[in-house]
């Protein structure tokens, strides 16, 4: 009889490609699709869905998967982290319905032009009853699955496998004690920094070149991938050798532009990263959206943010727009990146203030999912949280609730893994550099190459051999816990801001 | 029990859902895509025919099918449409297996990259293994499906439902023996027209400006479509929302980028005026290649290369290139885009001698199907061809046999819809015009409106209402025959070269 191992990656791999095909159709509809093409896009998205549950509930694939675990284990890891990872996505496939799959699809596209159009108009009625749709449809969906503590785990473990909705509500508990007497500390300090330096008059084909540089000297691969513009910076890869970053720039701040480069270029050089030879295997994939985020986070931030790249960007800048930047030092360019404001807008918020728009998004949507409040709700409960957190008021919803894309497809249970991200992130940073030395003084001669080196060993082709969770400790030595990242925290804006945190 | 008809709809619309995944996914390829996307993007290919066969052949589409045939017909002709065409697709599907299906779209996904390189480098022997496990996988199939004269009719069936080499081949001859004595004429012209003011320096973004002018008077709708460019224009489609066009820009010869427009325009038009309401039925989508290529070379040829609609377009061109247009008239632009040359690029030949490049292009791939000659036999062949039929000696392959990307797609059979395409339109134009006896005026006025509206109601709203050859006679009042085609051509050759023909 053949080997149930090797049909088994045969069978899978066809349900990889349709996964790449699902990430196209998603990017396609962003960044090129006329507006009119919505409708059909709805019914690609939905038969593709469709087409992946069944391969993946297929009798089939249920009988080589039962054949392989029951066969002897061997010792390659890889085959046993290809059978566990199989094995979760067959085994929660398998409990929901083929029509409910297709429903979510459908109604995830047709609401994220409804998003986009109340977002426009600052009209929450118009969004809300297609975000109701989904919500039935993920409460749904959480119940066939099964669920034990509340029905949010089922959402949360698609996004971060093993992850349970109390155990981060503890973790981001100690996360927003420590982080709201930061910020109090910050906004008494005498001298504080400010952006000034990054604001001004930019046209979009110098912050285009910026952009280019900047992902060429991380070691993106352009023939591997492409940047485009859309409203929301998006990273979409139908594979290694496929992995395309979107952007968005504004013309009187570079910081929009930057950031979401370096965010953007260090979620592609993950996939880029994973092992070409497992693209069509199971645990070749990334292992979860919290570890896919900490290297987003770890460029943009660990890297981008920090005096050493900052150093050598500074004369690149000069170069592209002399006038502005010949007369700023990398110090004071190193400042005016490091400005901590609460701020209405998750995606411009600074490393201090950012966890505190995750967790007011968790504390929303986990409600949601419980049914303790209804999509009416959500205006005001989140003009309530934003006061309560960031002390601000909302002066539109748009600035508000509708400010996100997630929701609109129905992705609750994601906005946790962000800040996890961030965790993971400065976890992995202080053990990078606790191991390279030098790395500082290679980044600030735009040397990325052994960081880059670091993570493609350690993160990128560990791919899901191990659960994250394991992964951590494995690179770093320890579980994942909120210290590395105060203490990170702490010592830079203490330092910035010039006082003791 | 539920209406066997109505579920057929149903099972038939997740196949046309694929569909236009698969057209997303090449038009992506073609514009697109990042250069190391190629592998992944070939399993996307496979994996998507596969299941697009797969749902073809799925006993439940049988059953409904065979239950909807088998019930009363009713009067509704749509009805009965739907159930010819799917009847047909299934039937040729049943008998096509699985296997040689997805090796068809991975293999044809890999020879197209290798087809572009080898034209690159001039340099067959790159692309020829790729052509040959091409012909070996079409003639399986044409065996698999089955043929009464000759294997090559089961492949033109694809393209061109019910069409036969061996009635093309009359049609054909006779065409040939016409064109031939034309174009001797025509070289003794004493006056020959020349391109001289279509030759020049263009930059691309006048060009750009030009297309994008001339597709909104044609009455593209660009919130359902898109304009960009890529190596060989085209036009494809996921529904009639979302049709997109292709071109290239030549900086010296504008009728390339004009020309391309108002060809794939026309496609588009077509697709574009699909009836949206039955764009998920089997008779809901485009009738044959042949009609299909009929709508590009009315507007290319009938309308673009005309006198009242070149006297429209002289002011635009002056506008925006002053210098060189201002002193053109309308009269010498005419002359000018009509000019007869026998030419290596299929593409770029007049509508005199274009008929002849498919007649060649027929016949080789007739034999190769037939086993009569080797892909090695190709090149040499190409170049005896094109001294026999045009009288010119072929310098390189690249200008030669490797000037199309159709061989490299396995698409054998599709060549011969090219010519059935400029007959249909010389038909359809002489019909149009005695319907609407103001037509050129209208055309010269730059107003469409008259003449889409007539290609609406008789051609595009009909989809495949009626299999192409009766559509003709409903239309035209006659079934296809060369005489509109010869007679048009007679008669505005004739006159631009002033020479009786």
């Amino acid at each position: 009889m053949a080997d149930p191992y090797a049909r088994l990656l045969e069978l899978f791999g066809e349900i990889r490609a349709l996964e790449g095909v699902m990430n196209l159709l998603e990017w396609d509809q962003e960044v090129v699709m006329p507006p009119r093409g919505v409708e059909a896009r709805a019914a690609h998205r939905s038969t593709v869905a469709a087409l992946m549950h069944d391969k993946l509930v297929a009798p089939e694939l249920g009988d080589v998967l039962g054949e392989a675990m029951a066969g002897p284990a061997g010792d390659d890891p890889w085959r046993a982290a290809d059978l566990r990872e199989l094995k979760r996505l067959r085994d929660r496939a398998v409990r929901v319905p083929r029509r409910l799959v297709a429903e979510l699809a459908h109604a995830g596209s047709l609401a994220q032009k409804a998003w986009a159009e109340a977002r426009d108009a600052d009209d929450w009625s118009r969004f809300a009853p297609h975000l109701s749709r989904l919500t039935d449809l993920r409460r749904e969906e959480a119940d066939a699955v099964g669920w034990e503590n509340e029905r949010y785990d089922a959402l949360l473990d698609v996004f971060e496998p093993g992850a349970r909705a109390a155990e981060l509500e503890a973790l981001f508990t100690t996360l927003r004690e420590h982080l709201v007497p930061v910020l109090e500390a910050l906004r008494e300090a005498p001298r504080p920094p400010e952006a000034g330096p990054w604001l001004g008059s930019f046209a979009t084909d110098g912050q285009d070149r910026l952009a280019r540089a900047v992902l060429e000297v991380m070691g993106y691969d352009f023939t591997a991938g492409r940047l485009d513009t859309s409203a929301h910076p998006f990273t979409q890869g139908t594979g290694p050798g496929d992995v395309r970053i979107t952007t968005r720039y504004e013309e009187g701040d570079l910081r929009t532009g930057l950031y979401a480069a370096l965010h953007e270029g260090g979620h592609a050089l993950y996939e880029q990263g994973l092992p070409a030879d497992r693209a069509q295997h199971p645990a070749g994939g990334a292992v979860s959206l919290g570890i896919h985020e900490s290297q987003s986070r770890l460029w943009e931030n660990a890297v981008g943010r920090g005096r050493p790249f900052l150093g050598w960007l500074q004369p690149k800048l000069a170069e592209i727009w002399p006038d502005h930047f010949r007369g700023v030092s990398p110090d004071a360019l190193y400042r005016a990146a490091n400005t901590v404001q609460p701020s209405l807008i998750r995606i411009e918020a600074d490393e201090v203030t950012y966890n505190l728009h995750i967790i007011l998004r968790m504390e929303i949507e986990r409600a949601l999912v419980a049914g303790e409040v209804t999509v009416d709700d959500l205006p005001a409960l989140w003009r309530d949280k934003v006061d309560r957190y960031l002390g601000l008021a909302v002066p539109t919803d748009r600035e508000g609730v509708l400010q996100d894309i997630h929701w609109s497809l129905g992705l609750f249970g994601y906005f946790p893994t962000y800040a996890l991200g961030n965790l993971y992130a400065a976890q992995f940073h202080a053990a990078a550099r606790e191991q390279m030395p030098d790395l500082d003084d290679r980044l600030a001669r735009g040397d990325t190459a052994g960081l880059l080196d670091w993570l493609r060993r350690n993160v990128h082709e560990a791919a899901a051999l191990y659960p994250a969770s394991e992964l951590c400790v494995r690179v770093t030595g320890k579980p994942l816990a909120p210290d590395a990242f105060l203490g990170y925290v702490r010592e830079k804006f203490g330092a910035v801001y010039g006082v003791t945190l």
